[in-house]
């Protein structure tokens, strides 16, 4: 994002600019959020996002909708359900295919939200962590922050118990190919099913 | 940072990498955390840092001083008092010196700490913000975030009293100077106290 927005540039009513509750940074272009309402717009605009993962399973908003389409941003939706009775665990597979969007560059700059930024963004965000290969400590640790009192006992078990040890292998091989010292984007879902030994797959 | 490492190329033992306590980014191209130790130094590495900002008044320790030395790393040290008793304000000139390091984008990658990343880092983030045009309530959210239970309703009025408007503007005219269409860094110290109408200035 800019770093000092310019009073001729983006900002000429000299508009405070609101991010939307929860916001911070991932990684160069990964952002996390909770639920970006209208008057975040004007920030997020100067994020230049080229998608958004949305982690809930209520329709986006129409007013968001319009927001996205102006802005030519791709919305990625995983319906991950809130706060159940009784609770329900982070559902693995989902997380996993969210992940695959996540680390896709192409799909960068992006936002995550859920509704607060704190339980389903926190452990996307923490499994891309530990793809990462950050130490859990620390996984934990940025999670808690996040997600302040409202932490999870069961989103830490989550977390730990995510396995990445064949996901990294398979998310580098869909992600890079290289040809000989370059390397290069080469993703390509459909390759995704039909791999071919002795090549790089894709 | 990279986004994944790759087991042969900065990972090779399978290590997991530690982040500094309280680790997190605030930009592209800035961090923050607590005080960095010898077990985070190959997390920090990923970083590929060109500077820090330290704001506690103690000497550094001679094996974080060897470690920037090997990675040509810059220390910019402000000595800034951590809790005393009775507590003394947050020395506005101060920060004002280190936003100054911290905007020049030729210092970045750049990592900025304390102690515990909380309250002297929570200020300079906070009027780093607020440069930003980040509304205030984002601004004190993001430095609650990170101070956690141990946030400083001192520390919120200082953030909220620090002026930025004639700052902003001198900062745009440090950093960047206009040749027609073209933006480039034009910072220097010296012409910054003798400015000359209508020349750029390197």
């Amino acid at each position: 994002m800019c770093l000092i927005m310019e009073s001729d540039e983006h900002n000429s009513d000299g508009d405070v600019l609101a991010p939307p509750f929860n916001f911070s940074m991932v990684e160069d272009g990964i952002y996390r959020s909770g639920f970006p309402r209208p008057d975040n717009f004007t920030f997020l605009k100067t994020l230049n996002l080229r998608s958004i993962i949305y982690l809930c399973p209520e329709p986006y908003p129409e007013e968001n909708l319009k927001f996205l389409e102006a802005n030519n941003i791709k919305l990625f939706q995983f319906g991950i359900e809130g706060k159940t009775d009784p609770p329900t665990p982070m559902p693995k597979d989902t997380i996993l295919d969210a992940l695959k969007v996540l680390v896709d560059v192409r799909n960068h700059p992006i936002l995550i939200h859920c509704n607060r930024g704190k339980h389903r963004t926190g452990c996307l965000v923490g499994c891309l962590r530990k793809v990462q290969s950050w130490c859990l400590s620390s996984v934990l640790e940025e999670y808690q922050k996040n997600a302040g009192i409202k932490w999870r006992q069961m989103d830490l078990n989550f977390i730990e118990a995510f396995d990445t040890v064949s996901l990294r292998k398979c998310l580098l091989s869909i992600m890079y190919r290289y040809h000989g010292k370059r390397r290069r984007l080469a993703y390509e879902e459909e390759n995704v099913q039909t791999p071919k030994p002795q090549a790089a797959k894709v």
